[in-house]
């Protein structure tokens, strides 16, 4: 029997490369671009994990023929690294030795090595596994990644539990036709649209819970703003003393991200040159006085629902008068809040609930949820739910279940407006919508 | 407007706790269990996000109704703090308030305030959502929690990225019938039963990543070791040199795992009794071998595959022979390898993959994984798919791939090994068998 040895089989980032100047060092990755200067010298530009290596090739020795390490072609270069002001990272390296690892089959069907990708959105989504390897585009997904790591590290910091709920489920916990639905062994099951009833089960068990998982929504519109399928990143928590507890606790953590995404991926940051909002604090207001603020400005047809304008209206409002890019509207109308939302016990029209807007776009959805069981079972009835349906939800309330409540931010939603993305389809990896299930 | 402040709304744990003995604390949670000693002298347990505290109420001052402070009522108990080292925790808290926030609807069906949760189960996983509040069933979800945590650590620390990829998919990666089917409007699409095809992608993009998400897999069988839904921690990782790489990061993941396990949940290992492996190296056999030694205790009926008498009687000799819980078997035949799976240069007959058996059972399915293009084109062909339907996987091996690999190691059955559980079933917080897609 041979044994396998623990190894971390890192690879040596650009600024660890650097202290190496006057050294033999090694670096692998594909070919990003070949610049032949003269026959006997080019430069190699070779793209590793997260950055641009100079490399370059000269001498009679070295026969040079570019074909051979063209675009595309995985190679390992050996060479001394040198300092070069010139270069991006103040250091070239000089190649002595070139391993070819692999090579394509095909030439690029596009460009991804000029500082902007030329091509149109649904060039870009169809080729997404060729199109992704453009600096640009995968320092948005360097970002996100980081994101969602940041998510959890600030949840658990502060005593939250990761979870891993369920995504094929008995029941859609948000209520409307827009659920998946399967064959699962003879039996109608659907795709969960998001994690809240499991979640809120969690709340009876740890107290405070998080899970960053897909959810699926099946939307039948193809827009900017939406995806059928999405990442969501949830917590709930309980016992809390109100509503505000939430969106005391999503700012924490939205300032956390915020703080953090700067240490973790500057180099990205630098590349896409995004400017992050800080967050001191979040203003909130009550929707109906969102309302009046809007209709000021932009004809509202439905006064208990805010449209796309409407929040694009009320956030440049916002932003002129107090600065902040950020607002949580709350007290949304009871008729389009799920069942498990919390009334208001001073005006059951309206919830305990709120949203969170971010330059225009509403990024969470969260509230207070019932906790009394009688609360629960009459809301269903009179929403026309037969509560035999819930049991196995209603277990919860029947055994015991803390004043409670949380959210659900959306990733993708969050990435598109912290980088001033046009559509939300540049900020998933691979997207799906009515139209699109491929790659 | 509002302002909402950034607030972590923490609770104080028992160790902390402690300090303040001589002071006012207060602690809010579930009632766990009440014992009456006299008509003015109770002891209250509380049940907290991870602890059961003991709480003392007395004196006549305090017209004492049991019943009103039941088990399940979530209340919040203010008293001293005093030291008392008959108490699991050395202290105890003398109540001189209690606010009551919540009042459960019912009695609790079973007990979960005993040291042994004694019912079997199907009532457990029926009633999920007040089984779990046993402390020994929280328990080993907090451990699973510090596992999926740990995984994504220790990736991150070596220069993984983590990504997010689509459930919703237009092809199944692992072959076979065993995939759910579903309607995405209008067109029949899939649920993933890996996120092979797409991590392998994001190896052209950032060489390294990593992501923790559900897998689906519509097998219908339901065993001690079978989930139809799970979650699946997967790597990729390119260039790699050998398909040893793979095995290397796995080691040096599985052993970050492990040494860092106790200092997030002491806890709970120490409630479940829990002893841990230690990793130095992991032992590494061929299939072949495997097979001979195999075969000399057990009569294998399939000499291309390991049943899982035969993965237990493996382990077994392992243990015996040389002390370790886990053992890689190498070199799978081909015909049981998925068509992306790269063949032995040297005997095209097997793979250069790999299975993690732990204790018993396979945890882990690795590999390299073929990144020339026509080889892919041509293993399609001789497995009689149509390389047409996979044009935008293909796209990676036509445009340039590294030499790469990867693996995926199930959380669920990671945790079972690692506790020492009867069935699959208790390492899901809601598992989703054949027979069950409830609660």
């Amino acid at each position: 029997m041979e044994l396998v040895t623990p190894k971390a089989h890192t690879r040596q980032t650009a600024s660890e490369l650097k202290k190496q100047v006057g050294t033999e060092v090694q670096v692998t990755g594909a070919v990003y671009r070949v610049r032949e200067l003269s026959s006997n010298f080019c430069f190699i530009i070779i793209r590793t994990d997260r950055e641009l290596i100079q490399c370059k090739l000269e001498g009679s020795e070295h026969r040079i023929d570019p074909r051979q390490y063209a675009e595309g072609n995985y190679i390992t270069a050996t060479g001394r690294c040198v300092e070069e002001k010139k270069s991006p990272h103040g250091f070239e390296i000089s190649i002595q030795k070139i391993e070819v690892l692999s090579k394509p089959a095909a030439e690029m069907p596009f460009s991804i090595n000029q500082r902007e990708l030329n091509i149109g959105l649904d060039i870009n989504l169809d080729a997404r596994p060729i199109s992704l390897r453009h600096p640009g585009q995968r320092a948005i997904f360097k970002i996100q990644a980081a994101i969602a790591e940041l998510f959890g590290e600030a949840l658990s910091d502060i005593g939250f539990t990761k979870i891993h709920t369920p995504k094929i489920v008995f029941a859609g916990a948000e209520g409307g036709a827009n659920v998946f639905c399967l064959d699962y062994f003879g039996r109608k099951v659907f795709l969960a649209q998001s994690p809240q009833f499991y979640k809120q089960m969690m709340v009876g068990v740890f107290g405070r819970v998080y899970e960053s998982g897909p959810v699926f929504r099946a939307e039948p519109h193809e827009t900017a703003r939406h995806l059928n399928e999405y990442t969501s990143m949830d917590f709930e928590m309980g016992p809390i003393s109100s509503f505000t507890d939430i969106m005391e606790v999503e700012t924490y953590c939205l300032r956390h991200i915020l703080n953090r995404l700067p240490e973790i991926c500057l180099t990205e940051l630098e590349l896409l040159k995004v400017t992050l909002p800080y967050i001191i604090e979040i203003p909130a207001i009550r929707f109906s006085d969102a309302i009046e603020i809007i209709t000021k400005k932009h004809t509202i047809t439905d006064r208990d629902d805010l449209d796309a304008t409407s929040e694009q209206v009320l956030c440049k409002h916002v932003k002129q008068e107090i600065g902040s890019d950020f607002v949580f509207v709350t007290h949304y109308p009871t008729t389009k809040r799920p069942v498990y939302a919390m009334e208001d016990p001073n005006n059951p029209e309206v919830t305990l609930s709120f949203d969170l807007l971010y330059n225009g776009l509403e990024i969470t959805t969260g509230g207070q949820r019932i906790h009394d069981y009688s609360m629960q079972v009459e809301k269903m009835k009179r929403r026309g739910l037969n509560p035999e349906d819930f049991e196995s939800y209603l277990q919860i309330h029947k055994y015991g279940m803390p004043p409670h409540g949380g959210l659900g931010l959306g990733l993708e939603r969050l990435t598109k407006q912290l980088l001033g993305l046009q559509s939300i389809k540049e900020a998933c990896l691979f997207p799906r919508t009515m139209n699109r299930v491929t790659p």
